[in-house]
């Protein structure tokens, strides 16, 4: 599908016309890129041969910090497991996320610093470091550079993905479900499989460059007239897909306010220092 | 320079021809992310026009949890600015991540809820949600979604990248340098620039995938045999390079026990705290 959009429609459906950056290097690889969209519907056809092996590859080829490779992957592909890992990130309503059941997979990307501590307390050595918040931070990130080369490597196939942070909500049974050592946590789920072809998945859109690229300095400067300018693209974008009319502005402040939003996270530092991490 | 080494060479490299994962699908796209090393010595070349804007709209097109967009980049490039970038993250000895002075561009990536929170305070509400980990995390790992892209879209360019998690050690300095605003911080920077051929950056060779992949369930079985047959691949490389002779077990074991491993970053909690971060 993306093949046969050009430069100019995937960088207006990004930014809408009014926002689109002048200059942009242009290349299949970023193309790709930007032709970036969640799908949320998935055909029943299998993952083809190899396809795990080479994601996998390409998010260990991603950077991680110090080469300590503190994280590990763990791909759902039973059904009946699979519709367990749904039913934890299903939401209070239990009505979300039902593609992780339709599509023939779900990534579950895991900051893992186990393997260093065992490797570590195996020799009678301590591994303070991890007590802090940094290690915690660093196996997190790590684990999503790795997501992220995934994400890139399935889409060039002609995979859809979409990212589950819900996998959160309910992180102490999830751990358990999937037999985590301590030490380890599910940061986010990837959800893989091929397209239904029946459902439009749609570019959408981002706010105005201005707001998030700064030159040497942070300069915060004009967030309310690029707010504005994105609210207009928000607008059309949500009214061409039919979906309820809501300001971009509504989406942060319920997100920032509501335990709803929530939906267990709140728990997730609890769950964390009982499965070991530290936040010193 | 990737375009002339086979897929078997890159897979190999990637690691080693005993642990070679056995099936993978192969495009254009994939070979480059196996292509990816970590660049440290950089030409004095600029940056190409549009560069940054491109880098940016691929890091814009990654997911980003319920369209919160609650990250940022500065682009440092003036030479004094970048200099003092430098020194904060040049480590205890002053000497180390020199290749931030020499490349025209270090992108440092932002986790930032001050967008969402004054969005939010705005309008007279409170953003409670923002007081827990999982906001902290939530924006941590999107800025790091974003850095990846725009790693990805830097080398299709050929352009070659490094990161440095350095920028973690004087985070406080850091902030104020560059005037982050309250309830944001750099998650890491992204050195870009165009690599010095005099140099030779190599492919680093990762953990067998069995070690990080895991099917429905978390199995640490055979681990050790596992990292045994790495230390073999590791050793090749870095006999290869001319470098020390250094076990991965010693790497992992040092930098889970050593204060000057953390080299300021033990700090980070309460620098966040200090800026407005809560971790409830």
């Amino acid at each position: 599908m993306s093949q046969t959009i050009t430069k100019e429609q995937l960088i207006t459906a990004r930014y809408g016309a009014e926002n689109a950056p002048e200059q942009m290097i242009w290349n299949e690889q970023i193309a790709g890129l930007l032709s970036h969209r969640s799908v949320r519907h998935y055909s029943d056809r299998p993952l083809p041969q190899g396809c795990l092996e080479t994601l996998v590859a390409a998010a260990q080829s991603a950077s991680t910090s110090s080469n300590l490779q503190q994280w590990s992957v763990v791909a759902v592909t039973d059904p009946a497991l699979k519709a367990e890992v749904r039913a934890l990130a299903a939401g209070s309503n239990g009505q979300a996320n039902g593609y992780i059941e339709q599509a023939p997979a779900i990534l579950l990307w895991v900051a893992d610093l186990s393997r260093s501590h065992a490797i570590t307390e195996a020799d009678g050595l301590t591994p303070e470091v991890h007590d802090y918040l940094d290690s915690f931070l660093m196996a997190s990130v790590d684990a999503a550079l790795a997501a992220q080369n995934a994400t890139v490597a399935a889409e060039s196939i002609g995979l859809g993905t979409v990212y589950i942070g819900a996998t959160r909500n309910q992180a102490k049974a999830l751990a358990a479900l999937i037999d985590l050592p301590p030490r380890s946590y599910v940061v986010c789920g990837l959800v893989v499989g091929w397209p239904d072809d029946a459902y439009a998945s749609d570019i959408r859109p981002r706010l105005p460059q201005p707001v998030v690229l700064h030159h040497n300095r942070y300069d915060a400067g004009n967030l309310d007239a690029h707010v504005q300018a994105y609210e207009a693209t928000f607008h059309a974008f949500r009214e061409r897909l039919g979906m309820k009319d809501k300001t971009w502005k509504q989406a942060v402040q319920s997100a920032a306010t509501s335990m709803d939003y929530m939906d267990g996270r709140e728990a997730l530092r609890a769950t964390l220092e009982a499965r070991g991490f530290g936040f010193k």
